[in-house]
């Protein structure tokens, strides 16, 4: 019998096997290295913190974590696509307690060698049971805040990593498996009849925000975007501004506005791959103990958009395609839930 | 042979007949004056300034003039419509000469007695040649303003009446009328071919603001929307917040976003009768003499909306009937651009 | 020999004897409570959770936890007072732990039964060696969000409860107190002199923001103000316009401004008995294990006032006395730093 | 018999004996060009103009006017000052009947030829009665807007020129003076005694704005200050955020805040040479015919400063010598209203 979706997200939390302290930074798999740096640095105006042969590493202003995007340089005829999602755990022994985690459930893993990327300590690369390549840090080299030289910020104010959100075919799993691995529920969507009640979106965390994960149904696995922490509406719309001011209206997908879930002031762009990054704002905090999940219907307008405005169907359907352990995209299928219901959920 | 658009827009400015100081205020018809009330006043937060046997007159913040919108009962079986689109003349003389030159135009026009309205003095009422209701008057009582009552400001921080917004058929006819009365453009939009371009929007004004009138290519005469002004973009998105928060995102028909032409950060809404009212930021000065208006293409997205937001068909289609000299609603004709050109009109 | 302030800044943390979640809430003791309760919940808008014979205990708009300040009437002929810091603590086993860890450390210390306060599970009473009453539990009532109901939040837009800070006549001391609680240092403020470095202001956390508790060098023990979390400058703004515009700039006593010291975008108010309540906002993420105090010299003019502008001498000066375990006010002692060097201290 | 101050400042408007369009520049004498012309355009991001020998001129983003700021290396051993306060009229006959006016009143006049400065028409140098250097103009080349390169602004986005405050040591006289050029009143600030009443300050315009020129009483004639428009409170937030995370804390005099007189959110600047620039956003319309002055107590504390911040006493008594017609500065005198009505001043 299955479980309804808000006993689901009601589930106690588990003893996590190891300690993620939060999402922390994606690879994107370019098809044109140079359009992508001068698109994130140029145009948005991150921080670069390192170069290599095939590789641009960069950071948000508030970042002192020595980078939070990587953008690699694909290999000729590959399509872009993402290639990891990273996260931090607290200590190295978390690495070691999750290596074991995953060997017992018959993952593939892989170690990383310190060094690997610029900055990096050693990592353990994860394909998880449905395919989305996760890896797991514990050390960084940590470099000057730039927070407060406002007089440098410039583009979108983009400050620091803040999460993932995927696409997945059947939601209600993925969930079980970070429910797995310590996450907790703050907000999700549900469809309207209690008996068969399914869960079409979930925002999970580990650091107290509204999340470091998102999981909204769809074709997938797939990255509907990740997500950088700006400090206000304001500068939401300063960036707006400003992209559109420099004749960019083109990379403005959808924004900007706000969703219900997640109390979110947003903006969504895409890069010149497609693959779609987030300028967000105002989440609030979720570290009480105690803290339930909010429920919204898959039916509520407020849930999809605030305000009202109906999102592109490129905001619903599209999304990157992530790497397997051979270097090949990983094959996608599409969601257990109708169109109707994928139409109607929010990711933020 | 047809005058291009740009050169009608770039027309030297004539000696007004009458010295129009700008757009005042608009009467609606609604169909049920309690629920127009209860949108105006209770969830936008417009102050009430008279009341009688079937009106409203409310003002915003910032005003002194006695009010800025009324909301008339409709009666039975007559649909909601615009009555009257009012304009505030330098002087009661201005009146007077004014009444001599729509009388030598042939219009119809009334003596509207002071007082007929709580506040106001006599006013000439106007049908123009295209059908729309104006009403010019030179007095109105004024009354304190409660600007800087941040405290007891609510929902939509309406300041004060900033324009209106036609839907016009022939919009270049339309826009020699309002040249001859004195108003000079501010903005207008074009078609590309430079032989046969076409005026498929323009912004008129008598206060240097970027327009007290704004026309636009469509099925008229209707209005397409009343503007109050707002502080900031801030406003604006604190009234969608404000809306949304309370369960009111019904209201919303378009924004927050911003308009290429004109700057405007802008949020619309629509009341009960789908009258629609803008709340209106970020405009500029056009008061200089020698000011010359800014041409926008018809295929420049920015223009229609400058961080790429597709607004909703109604946006384009709906607008408020007229009334004509009998009550009855002015009869509407199409446009005389395709279809295309009218959703590529930015109205703002 | 003394440990120049920089080093004790950075000292690693220590394995804590109980697990503090966050700082969570205060009690003031007033001398009328009815004019606090206008002041907090009337003026500034905050929720009433529940009254009781001597008290009003109230939230802010995004608060789940039944509340978050507390006001009660001060027998005749006593000054107002803060009476108790409360601290979250993540289990009751915690509580227990805390029992056995102060009375190891020989400190005065009281249980309080479950409900002793409306919705608050059992707690545990301390004060710490420098006389602050602290307030320790586990286990509280949650209620419904009311974050998003925009069209309710007025006055201040109190969103959560932030942090205490802290008059301290020996920082260093204090902090060391702090730190063998497992919190953790996000920014400093020392002296110049790298030989007799002084600490002067310290800002330490255990939730991943800037900071739950800030020290300050000044006459102590006192509590210098409590803080409330609002979403942006913009919010924290129209606070200020808000309070103007209803007559009451007497209640702001500092600010806007930000402070270079943990980036707070901030104004300062008193209530009836000169209680400070910050609003506060624009802080950072700190979650990150390797997260590193930054420091401020205390002669650099930033640190103070980002934007320069000088703070009224009362900022400086005045501060909340505490309740001892008799119930009269705590003894207070001079600041064993100059008075120059309190000029240059920056609470936030 | 004096006037008292309130039946002075409700003085009927004047026909004017030509017609002045709006405040438009301010002249700049600097001891140290290549500082200036880093202040202004590095620092607040103005835009350059034209170059000549001597002189860099300026304008803010939104302008089509060639420039509204001209700096000028003063000769050596000179001190900095202002040169010339210039006023825009609607056409060059304007011009003549100024000449015609001035000269009636026994004025200093001069005639500057067209093309003195670049872009600039001939122009009317006056020294009005009380010594400050006046220069109307009827003619200016125009540019290209920038005003949506939103990409662009940086620093302080300056977009338009607004107005001029001058400290008077005579305000009553002065504001006479400007009655009698047709401007009229916005607001005022008065003495509390009706018999005795006397005005502390005016705000005074043409355009229909709060003010083109301002009188505070005060040692002069000297410049307070020049202002530039700003969108809203959070561009005049923003630019302090850019001057001190950019380490120049040191050029902000006063502010962020807000004035109660004029509604105006502002912040002040000092140049190199201590020039004074506003950042001023919020003000109102005021172009209706009936447009009534605001009288505000010298005792409201709000109407010095909304948010009842002191301002420093440098802003009371600083101020910009002005040039006479020898070339050397114009001496000043105490102003006729005692220290304490000084202080009281507001300047918007």
């Amino acid at each position: 019998m299955a479980s309804p979706a808000s006993e689901l997200a009601r589930t106690a939390p588990v003893p996590p096997p190891f300690d993620i302290v939060r999402a922390a930074f994606v690879e994107l798999r370019v098809t044109d290295l140079g359009a992508s740096e001068a698109f994130y640095a140029g145009l948005l105006g991150m921080i670069v913190s390192a170069r290599t042969d095939d590789a641009v590493y960069l950071r948000g202003w508030e970042e002192r974590q020595h980078h939070s995007l990587i953008l690699r340089q694909s290999p000729p005829a590959q399509p872009a696509a993402a290639a990891r999602l990273g996260f931090r755990v607290r200590t190295e022994d978390d690495l070691d307690l999750a290596a074991a985690h995953f060997a017992q459930q018959g993952l593939t893993a892989r170690w990383i060698e310190a060094g690997s990327d610029p900055g990096l300590g050693r990592a353990l690369r994860v394909w998880d049971p449905f395919g989305y390549p996760l890896e797991f840090f514990g050390t960084i080299e940590q470099v000057a805040t730039q927070h407060q030289r406002f007089d440098l910020h410039r583009g979108a104010p983009l400050l620091r990593f803040d999460h993932v959100n995927l696409h997945a075919p059947q939601v209600e799993d993925a969930f079980r498996f970070w429910l797995s691995l310590g996450f907790r529920c703050s907000e999700y969507i549900s469809t309207d009849d209690a008996a068969t009640e399914r869960m079409t979106g979930a925002w999970l965390l580990r650091k107290p925000t509204v999340h470091d994960v998102a999981l909204t149904a769809g074709t997938g696995p797939r990255l509907h975007h990740f997500a950088y922490w700006v400090t206000d509406p304001a500068g939401v719309m300063r960036a707006c501004d400003q992209l559109a001011g420099g004749y960019r209206t083109d990379v403005i997908e959808r924004g900007p506005g706000r969703h219900g879930v997640s109390n979110a002031f947003f903006v969504y762009l895409r890069d010149p791959d497609g693959h779609r990054i987030e300028l967000y704002s105002c989440d609030y905090y979720t570290g009480d103990p105690d803290h339930q999940p909010l429920r919204w219907s898959v039916n509520d307008p407020r849930c999809r958009s605030f305000y009202g405005t109906r999102a592109p169907d490129s905001w619903y359907e599209e999304s990157s395609l992530l790497l397997g352990p051979d270097g090949e995209p990983v094959p996608i299928a599409s969601a257990n839930v109708d169109e109707r219901a994928q139409r109607s959920e929010v990711a933020a």
